[in-house]
């Protein structure tokens, strides 16, 4: 397969706690075929697509958590994306809330192939927020009480013609997650995010949330060399608005696209994976370069 | 020592190669009144303050190579500027080429107190460039060949009431500086660089220099939720073209005070290191949330 082709992320905007699943996979349907009309071999939806951001609700019980979780991928409801996705020809990356046989509770992401075919699949590794109900909030933000930490580090997969990553939101935040990734060899990085407009703790930095956003994802792109697509679910879901600016970045940290809107919206660039040399055979070299014994406290608890 | 108070950046235009030590001290000291008229209780020097940025240039001899050293600080050129940071009771970091008693070469930064006392000393870690002569390149990048490794890791320093670390030109651009400087304590980094517009090795880069130079900064301040000052070497030094744009960030990762010129010029704003609890405290309370045992691969050779 080719190293240049064109990556699509399709935005979600809100999701209503009652929007039922195959309604919200009929808008991923939609956008996947506005993809696929604008040449793209791959799309990148967000962080838990299928649902409404539910962590900002205290459950009253374990029915009312467990709800949210998916038990199987796909399963009778996410079929049809897949059944698309093999008719189109397209690959896809979906985050939802995965519930395993073991009763495990992870927030997923996965990659899929063009052949409908699982190539790897990541769980949330930096889950936010906190694990006790805190009433003072306007929402809650208990990703720490719904979720485990995910149990399958920052793998890097054969896929797309190249070295594929995931991370998912708040990852995106910390350069020791696109270390990690870089060096496992990904090429191009996709992750989706829900983030909230508001950050009740520190509320004098809301108008940094897209800057701050932007900012992660660009280092984290130039100080690896590789490629991303990072995509929202925004706009005003629940009470809660969620930042939009779903970007794709160039392994040089340029901003390449970015959505204009808070609702559903596709944007597409043409990505070429043999660029991530321009920065990693210079500037960047790490066998040249890094000097990981300097570097010891960073693997330390 | 009260925590909130003004720092000046004074960035510096080309030195010739044949400029005196005693003229590049006379540039620096008239800066260093500028910053304190203007408030200042910190005024920070670039990389490699005293001379010309001779690593541009294959040396002929060990002489060739000695010369650029000093062998004592302060020594007899560079105590006017010590003399005058004590009778204007301000403090001041500078970055100059240190060559020890045992025959060690360092690019190396000293912080110093408005006593005029040495407070702290960083040697440069992350030398880019190259140790070999490389003739087909317009301009050499030597520091491999002119200088070792550092070795006194990323510490940081008791001064002006807090936290001070120090890391210099190419060390800014690697997030591993900044985690080692955060996980350290440092709540203010200051560091100096020479920065060529043109890189050699990938010219289609050239006009994202000033960008890079940037969002490493930003990002390494937001990443660790603490305060930097950095400050260029800039201008057309010897046929070589150098970035400017030296910058005060704030821990949010907002450049609060930028030059406008690629001359002597000072900056100054006020910064207040209570501020940092503001970011880690929050997004980025280590303690919290972050998962040292993923990262072990960032600290393997």
């Amino acid at each position: 397969m080719s190293r240049s082709f064109i990556v699509a992320g399709a935005q979600l905007g809100p999701i209503a706690k009652e929007e039922s699943r195959p309604a919200v996979v009929a808008r991923l349907c939609a956008m996947m075929r506005e993809a696929k009309a604008r040449g793209a071999e791959l799309v990148v939806f967000p962080e838990l697509a299928l649902t409404t951001f539910f962590p900002r609700w205290w459950p009253e019980s374990q029915d009312e958590i467990d709800r949210w979780f998916e038990t199987e991928m796909p399963g009778p409801e996410t079929q049809p994306l897949f059944d698309l996705a093999v008719e189109l020809e397209i690959g896809f990356h979906l985050g939802y809330a995965e519930l395993t046989p073991e009763g495990r509770h992870f927030n997923t992401a996965i990659l899929v192939g063009p052949d409908g075919a699982i190539l790897g699949k990541y769980r949330k590794i930096h889950l936010p927020g906190h694990r006790d109900r805190q009433d003072w909030r306007p929402f809650q933000h208990l990703e720490k009480y719904y979720f485990e930490k995910g149990d399958l580090g920052f793998p890097a997969f054969d896929a797309f013609g190249g070295k594929l990553g995931m991370c998912i939101c708040n990852d995106r935040r910390w350069p020791e997650t696109w270390r990690m990734l870089g060096l496992n060899g990904a090429e191009l990085v996709v992750l989706g995010y829900n983030t909230p407009l508001h950050y009740p703790p520190a509320p004098e930095h809301d108008h940094l949330q897209y800057f701050h956003n932007e900012l992660s994802i660009q280092a984290g792109c130039y100080q690896n060399g590789l490629w991303a697509v990072a995509v929202a679910k925004a706009g005003f879901e629940e009470g809660c608005e969620l930042i939009a600016g779903s970007i794709i970045v160039a392994p040089t940290g340029e901003v390449l696209a970015r959505t204009q809107g808070s609702g559903d919206e596709v944007i597409t660039a043409r990505i070429n994976l043999d660029r991530c040399s321009e920065i990693r055979r210079n500037v960047f070299d790490f066998a040249q370069h890094r000097e990981p014994e300097e570097y010891r406290k960073i693997a330390e608890r």
